[in-house]
């Protein structure tokens, strides 16, 4: 079995994120992880498909292993939902030393997540992501939330797991436009970050939808070094950290304004970095050249490079109204995470006229 | 104007507790709390009181303070209460720079503590205890907490305030009841920590009853300190901080027992203090006549010293089966915080059927 491991450097609060294949059937192995009871939080797509093979790994290690599957969606990543996680632990009396693992993809992270930080003030808890999306970006760095009809991740904590396990078997199941989605937050970290990543996955595009091992072994590691790298660096996202937005302040708009779960997060997020793309070619931060490169990559990964539009009466105004109320806006003014020349981002607010322009340009009519 | 201050020593999350009077006047001009957006949250009781003059003092500082009153009562400690206040937070646009102002009781800390804790991952918050019970005991320290059904305070996070302030003044509007209360709190601290606090209550109980200003300042002062250097040395409960229970563990059993708000929690506290001395006497650890003294001083403060019964045909059982299912309780066996010695805490299982004894001999028949 082969297994790369990234850490996530927190001082007290440091964490290993594994990376390979069989991970999840060895998990009862792991040193450090308690010995109390253990709950298996999952859904009711992904759970028949590995949670007994969890808890299978698990017995060996906690007194009693449950399972619990929420129902599978966006939609349901709601307070309602994450009561039932809390119904669970206190309908067996779980204590404060009981573990919690998350297995499914970004919404079972977070709310998982967020169970464990608030359950009786804080229980432990690991991250076993099943999706691409999850393994290369949610379930790392201790974001956790819920989403609030008025916003999406309003109600959430900055709380960090024990550890992440990236069993890539688990890419096996997923469905071609979770993959997909997934691949937009790889594709992120190229113009934020790394330039070379981004060459790499024009060169390797192909094999990433294909699913070859090797290659999606590849931009797992590297995307988790670069998060780990900024999440050590701004944990609870005072700076830096926001540059992981890119495209996000758009792609919340999206989300919220089509209704959770009508368009995949990652969806929003590739046609929120072909209009922040835009946006930072109108500032004069980056050329044409460069928006049509980011462009074609996000087109070659089988995603979505425009945005829907979600008022027929005045859509750039609806935009600009949704992403108001998004957290990257302080004092009623929106930040967005721009591209400062390719490979390096930057936090900059717009004038509005010019945020219009862009949405008129890069909305499906 | 007489102020005194406590610091909560917590290294980078430090902060003062200022007690004195007039303090909610002259709030709009502390240093430290920032200037955006401000929202106070009280309740339909103190709101009338207090909150114009709160909103007034804070005018100078905040760029818009708005007032929210939520519904009176530990029966309303519950997500759809909280979710009134992030409705008011998102409604409004309010980002996370925006402060909130506890101004009541411990209810309104938790809850607020618990929202600021949770919106947007976390946003400063201020207490503004307006009981006495929230000055000596709940504002200080940063737990916060909503209830479920199933048991008292099982949601919430370990979240420090920026600032708490004590205004004496609020608490001659303090219906007797709720002073008895808070002095449950106070007396709490004599056995597990400062007999000579213990003995000074014993000596001024008449002149707290009597709201003397002088008598109420040296036990919110007291309590303060003591308080202080506890979480100061385990602020997440981890260990020394859980002799702050002393009393509780009988005390939420009674709460949840009668339903929510039916006992006020310091009469719960009062009760199970009563009975875990007891407890702590048949284990040998103290005498009868500290128990004696105890239950004095608790009668006194007009509190109850019996616990209610809570089942007609297994008091002694439903009172085991609520405090298993409370955080204290680990891998099914009830952590008691006892007294070793008057002036000393220590935490202790006990046999089931001593428990039973004490509980059949200290409920109300």
């Amino acid at each position: 079995m082969y297994v790369e491991i990234v850490t996530i450097d927190l001082g007290a609060r440091s964490y290993p994120i594994e990376i390979g294949g069989g991970g999840l059937s060895t998990l009862g192995e792991r040193a450090g992880i308690g010995l109390a009871q253990a709950l298996i939080v999952s859904n009711t797509t992904v759970g028949p498909l590995y949670a007994p093979k969890l808890r299978a790994a698990l017995t060996q290690r906690h007194s009693h292993v449950r399972i619990l599957e929420l129902p599978d969606g966006e939609e349901y990543k709601t307070w309602s939902t994450l009561q039932l996680i809390f119904d669970e632990l206190l309908k067996h009396g779980c204590d404060r030393k009981t573990v919690l693992y998350a297995l499914g993809g970004g919404v079972i992270g977070d709310m998982t997540g967020f169970a464990a930080a608030c359950y009786m003030r804080g229980v432990p808890f690991v991250q076993v992501p099943t999706t691409l999306l999850a393994q290369v970006d949610s379930s790392v760095g201790g974001k956790t939330a819920i989403n609030h009809p008025l916003g999406k991740n309003m109600i959430g904590a900055f709380y960090q797991p024990q550890l992440v396990v990236c069993d890539l078997d688990t890419l096996n199941t997923l469905p071609a436009r979770e993959l997909a989605a997934g691949l937009a937050e790889v594709i992120k970290y190229g113009p934020i970050a790394d330039m070379e990543l981004f060459a790499w996955l024009e060169a390797h595009m192909d094999a990433l939808v294909a699913r070859e091992r090797g290659a999606l072994a590849h931009v797992v590691k590297r995307s988790c070094e670069i998060k780990a790298a900024v999440v050590g660096a701004d944990e609870r996202e005072a700076g830096l950290r926001a540059i992981l937005n890119f495209g996000h302040t758009f792609g919340h708009a999206i989300e919220a304004g089509m209704g959770y779960g009508v368009w995949l997060h990652g969806e929003g997020v590739a046609a929120g970095m072909v209009m922040a793309a835009h946006l930072s070619q109108r500032l004069g931060l980056v050329d044409g050249s460069f928006v049509e490169r980011l462009t074609r990559l996000i087109e070659r990964a089988g995603l979505p490079t425009r945005g829907p539009v979600l008022d027929a009466q005045d859509n750039a105004g609806r935009y600009l109204e949704l992403m108001r109320v998004d957290k990257k806006a302080e004092g009623g003014e929106i930040r967005f995470v721009l591209i400062d020349g390719p490979g390096k981002a930057v936090m900059r607010s717009a004038p509005d006229a010019l945020v219009r322009e862009v949405i008129d340009q890069c909305c499906a009519s």
